[in-house]
């Protein structure tokens, strides 16, 4: 399985930049699927709506494993390891939280599915976006620093939104909810969309160092 | 307490496997009693055994100090530093979560249990056993790789089968249990049961890792 | 942004300390306003006091980040850059904590905070002040390692004290509180504190385990 040295030597890294958009397409296409499942009228749909995300995870893992055997056959990489190691544990992270809300939602069937849930997952597939510009912008660091910079102040901008959506959802939930087994389910599937955004907005303060890091 | 540097290099490795050992047996011993945790009648017996799980939880952080000094006094380790980590901090992570499960039981005294925590604790204890026998493998990897293989897609069958049974409970609980306390308490434990199963399913994704890596 | 090489082997391990206290001395603040978030009697009051708490996090972030840029500039630290890591997420984790609980109350406005709230919050400042001591210590580690170990063995003492608490606090509740939705609320704000106990026990061991690797 191993390289010999010479190729161990030999600077691989434009494999990591296609790996990484790998990656953050499956982050946009999970974040897609969320925004379906929010608005999901019956069981079925939120069942083959779970499978489809949780077809992506597994595409994530496999595209994680791909960028640890880079890292371990390269000797030199484009960013520290540990950025990279970031990047991926956190998209690892964000497609666990979009598909926990959906098995949320599957098995919770909630009564009526709060508008703040498809303002939360809007925001989720906007954080997804500009994850995915931004992990674009790292191939050409230096020309791109002003966009990527851009994606990751979108980042923040967007999980300040969503704390505030989030917020107002729960006030409003445990004021007007009289149904506490409602309060246990929304309070849970609305955690985890906000929780995404929080995911993300990660990603963009690790892009914010390599930034630092590498000009 | 520093060896001198001769007895550094002297590889030493194996002292490892007899403590991955040790480790692998505290879980087994942890989720011996969750089985019995979970058919308790009273109040009393529920404190009897959370204690003797927050003692093999000691053991287990005990036994992981050990393998840190070793790590930190050997420079020939038998795996990745990084590996040994991973196993001893998902080792943390399962016991954490059958002594969480066993206090909360303790805590919360739910009026029934159902069926569907005995079955997960059985497959937490199924699991328990699969890393044990991993983990013996390890020390002859070569050798054993298959046997190894076979308890990594063991502990992924389990995992996957706790899933099913986990959504099951909850889907069954949020359509009958009408008393929404009762439905805290039982999603809260079992959750717990559930979590376990994938600590134990992380432990056969990093034996699987050592495999590929090693051999 | 780099130093030349002359500069980086130069030690400057004396800027670690007192950024190190800094962090302590947010915990401590936080801490400190955690116990007025507990006595609250009105929203615009929680509302101001979850302001400063994140103001603290901020500035416990951007310390963080210049620990981390020490440690990327120096080649000689005084301790291995993983415990200085270890302490600095955990110095994250507690403040986060702090700052859940707080916005916790904030957003669910409980009806009434039960007394071992208060005494949570006591023993979390009590924590805080632990930590400062012990990070002070660690400036002058082989003069001061029993103060140090002193402070580790109080933020066990604390956890367990937090635990008693927490343990009759949810079984009261669970005896005692009729409406679930209260239970769910109070559940979660006690539960933070009580975790944040927990993240002050872990920067215990983090100095425990210095004072056996470096004294």
């Amino acid at each position: 399985m191993k390289n010999n040295l010479f190729d161990r030597l030999k600077p691989k890294e434009s494999k990591f930049f296609p790996l990484l958009r790998d990656m953050a397409e499956v982050i946009v296409t999970a974040s897609d699927l969320i925004i379906d499942c929010v608005q999901v009228t019956n069981h079925d749909d939120a069942v083959t709506i779970y499978k489809k995300i949780k077809e992506q995870e597994h595409k994530g893992d496999r595209i994680q494993n791909e960028i640890f055997e880079e890292l371990n056959d390269t000797f030199i990489t484009p960013f520290d390891r540990e950025d990279i190691n970031s990047i991926s544990s956190i998209r690892d992270n964000l497609t666990e939280l979009i598909k926990r809300c959906s098995k949320s939602i599957r098995l919770y069937s909630p009564k009526t599915m709060p508008e703040s849930a498809k303002l939360l997952a809007s925001l989720v597939r906007e954080s997804g976006q500009n994850i995915l510009e931004g992990v674009e912008g790292l191939a050409s660091l230096k020309k791109k620093s002003d966009e990527i910079r851009n994606c990751c102040n979108k980042l923040k901008e967007i999980e300040s939104k969503a704390d505030d959506i989030y917020e107002h959802f729960i006030i409003d939930l445990f004021e007007n909810e009289k149904d506490a087994v409602e309060v246990i389910k929304l309070k849970d599937i609305l955690h985890e969309l906000e929780r995404a955004t929080d995911a993300a907005e990660m990603v963009g303060k690790i892009m914010r160092t390599i930034i630092i890091k590498y000009t």
